[in-house]
């Protein structure tokens, strides 16, 4: 497995879920930016806005090298004086619905790779439906815990736990959504999974191809239910909580932002409208009432 | 100068704050929240909406008081190990105007005090025009300039710098806005300046003094002025600015998510609808260029 190969991979990945989403929306159209990176590589931004159902997302892919940043040395325990390459790649994903009846969905993918011989697999898809539909929520949890199952039995538990904690508003007492799998750090022969670099490498393409038939799915059972302006207002104020999440927690956003990433790629997963009302508490016994409850970790919802 | 007689002289300037904007705006009037803060003390939080003029604004006081956090230990250089209690009493606004011909501003006054004595004033007022008007940011620096120059030679050139590096978004190399001015850890009797405890609390309530005059005026002149959907549509994505500023960058807001404030009253500052588009460039020759242009650091507006 060399590092070109998984980027190649990475990119195939990238080609087949935008053509997949297209076809299911119908109508968008993704444009494609083509960036480089101040300290080497680059990647391939694509933007869809005003689609049938995907109203804005970004599906990026990134292949970037160069020094190591001093930030990511400190997060990573190592000594502020040593000098090191990178070389990063992966896949990102947000998709914001026009309907409030359709989720929000993130994807990504990534393998780290340091001069020093270290490497890593990271990513996850986690889903923040507007409105948390029980059967749907299970069906989702059910075809992430069997692209897990084929790879580890240990996986689903551990990513779906770890999930719950990454995407999680303190300040809000909230989770995003409800979670899915993330993981992070899985490097090659380590004792806690025994998969060699080949089987990690399988299993994250595995969780990629996972995305697209799952996504367009869930857009396809709820893309022509109506819904009422006080639906859409419910969804803004969702949308604010992305927001929130995203600039405030997300150590990916925030890491990029401060080593001088390229903004307008990185900030593709803010929704195309997003609203604040002060201190907003839904009425007990609506739909946005319970959905509120259900943003809680440790749901077991398989 | 007790600490009680400063909580008491920024609860006034809250109350005279409130009465000034409701009169100019003719319409909109505040609702108050009283909250207690979990480690001793509380706040008085009042909400402006759907005014004549103001769309969303707070003006937010409180006085709270409690164990130091050990976030604050390190920003302070303090060892973990040290038992401190700390006071904090301030004022703080942000208000959101419905039309974008009229600036969004932010003030804010702050007093701090440990159990070891040691203590310091903080604050500023800076302006985020959405269009920026030479002659409007000359009159607003001139007020700022003036109230400094009351109370030291040094501070309005000092502080205006500093309005200039705090308000700044690196990921856009943008201003929030036309700055203002910006100043922290004000200490009694520090070589720096040589102001008494008393001098630095009649300057800092100077400060408080200054805003609602200053923002009223710009409210008066530019209220009456008409606007187009696509000036309102600028307004929303440079509301999005303010949203990255205040959830990135700004240290007050992280400190007091991180610590367990109250997150309605700190996330008062967020405009009630922000938008995103990608990648978004105003073209040459409009009022938005224009102002893009103007949002750099160091410009001598007086």
């Amino acid at each position: 497995m060399q590092k070109e190969q998984i980027a190649e991979a990475f990119r195939t990945l990238q080609d087949d879920i935008c053509s997949a989403l297209e076809k299911e929306d119908g109508k968008g159209k993704f444009r494609e930016d083509r960036w480089e990176h101040h300290s080497g590589g680059g990647g391939r931004t694509r933007l869809i806005q005003d689609g049938n159902v995907l109203e804005k997302g970004g599906v990026n892919f990134s292949a970037v090298q160069g020094p190591v940043h001093p930030r990511l040395l400190s997060q990573m325990n190592l000594p502020q004086g040593e000098f090191l390459d990178f070389f990063a790649t992966g896949v990102s994903i947000v998709m914001h619905p026009a309907s409030p009846q359709v989720p929000i969905i993130h994807m990504n993918v990534r393998y780290f790779e340091l001069s020093n011989g270290t490497c890593w697999f990271g990513g996850g898809i986690d889903l923040t439906p507007h409105y948390v539909a029980e059967d749907q929520a299970a069906y989702f949890h059910r075809e992430l815990q069997a692209v897990c199952s084929r790879h580890h039995p240990g996986f689903y538990s551990r990513f779906k736990n770890w999930a719950d904690d990454y995407f999680f508003l303190p300040h809000r007492n909230e989770t995003r959504g409800i979670g899915g799998i993330f993981f992070d750090y899985l490097k090659p022969d380590h004792e806690e999974h025994g998969l060699s670099k080949q089987a990690l490498f399988d299993f994250v393409i595995d969780v990629g191809n996972t995305f697209a038939p799952v996504y367009t799915h869930l857009m396809a059972i709820n893309k022509n239910k109506s819904y009422t302006e006080a639906e859409k207002n419910w969804q803004y104020l969702r949308r604010g909580r992305y927001v929130e999440f995203n600039l405030v927690w997300d150590r990916g956003t925030k890491f990029g932002l401060e080593t001088g990433g390229r903004t307008e790629s990185i900030l593709m997963s803010l929704p195309p409208q997003a609203n604040w009302a002060y201190d907003f508490r839904p009425e007990e016994g609506t739909r946005e009432a319970d959905t509120l409850r259900m943003l809680k970790k440790g749901i077991e919802w398989v």
